[in-house]
C-alpha cells in the first residue's frame, strides 16, 4: 500500500485537524478552523482553502458566501502532525466573518481585551442579515 | 462580580484553549500548544509563555528544560474566543523540540511532506537523551 501524505496527518477523534491560515504577504495570522481528510485533499487539489464547518457539519469552501476566498500557496504540517498551516492569499483582505482582516482583532491590554482592528466591510453587506462566513 | 478577561476565553471540555506562538520579529508561526486558565493567567502576569502540557498533565513553562523561553509581547484572542495568539521573542531562535526554529518544518510538495528547515541544535544537547521540550 502506498502511504498518502494524508496518512501522516493525525486527525482527532472527530476526524478533524486544526488549521491555521496565515497571510502569505503580511504574515498575519488570519484565522483558525478545522479540516477533515476530505477538506485537506480538496484544498491540496484545488489550491483554494476548504475547511470542515463544525456548526454546519459539512465542507466549507472559504468564501462561498462572502466571496473572500483563500488561495493556498503553501501547506505545512507541524512536528506532531496534528496542526496544519496554510499560507494564503486572502481575497478582499478580509478573513473574519466580522468583516475584519483577521479573527485576532482583540488584544489584551492590562486586564481587558481591546478591539484594535477596524471593520473593513459591514458583515451584513457580506452575508445579508442571516449568513455567516 | 467583576468580569475577568479570562472569563471571555472559551475553554473546551478539558478546560483548555488552543494557543499559537508567533515570532514577533519574523512573524513565523512557531508552534501550537494548549493553555488552561492558570497557564494564561501566569503568562499574562509573568510575560513569559506558560502552557499546559497534556502529556505531563501539568503547567509547562516553555524553556524550562531547553532554555528556549518565550517572552510574550502581545496576546490576542480570536472572534470565537477559543484560540489565543501569542507574539513572542523566542530565546535561541528555536521553538521546536526537534531543535528547529518552528514546528512547521514540513511542507507539502506534490504528494509528500518534505522537511525543509534545518536542525539548529541537536535535541540531545537540548534535553539529554530522555527529555522533551
Amino acid at each position: 500500500m502506498i502511504m498518502s501524505w494524508l496518512d501522516e496527518v493525525k486527525f482527532d477523534a472527530d476526524g478533524l485537524v486544526t488549521v491555521i491560515a496565515q497571510d502569505s504577504a503580511s504574515a498575519r495570522v488570519l484565522m483558525v478552523a478545522w479540516a477533515n481528510r476530505e477538506a485537506l485533499a480538496a484544498t491540496a487539489a484545488s489550491g483554494a482553502a476548504v475547511y470542515w464547518s463544525r456548526s454546519r457539519k459539512r465542507l466549507w469552501h472559504k468564501g462561498e458566501d462572502s466571496g473572500h476566498h483563500q488561495k493556498v500557496v503553501d501547506i505545512r504540517l507541524d512536528c506532531d502532525g496534528d496542526v496544519v498551516l496554510y499560507a494564503v492569499e486572502q481575497t478582499g483582505g478580509i478573513a473574519c466573518h466580522t468583516g475584519r482582516e483577521s479573527c485576532f482583532f482583540r488584544r489584551l491590554e492590562g486586564e481587558q481585551w481591546q478591539t484594535i482592528d477596524p471593520v473593513i466591510k459591514d458583515p451584513e453587506l457580506m452575508y445579508g442579515a442571516t449568513g455567516r462566513k
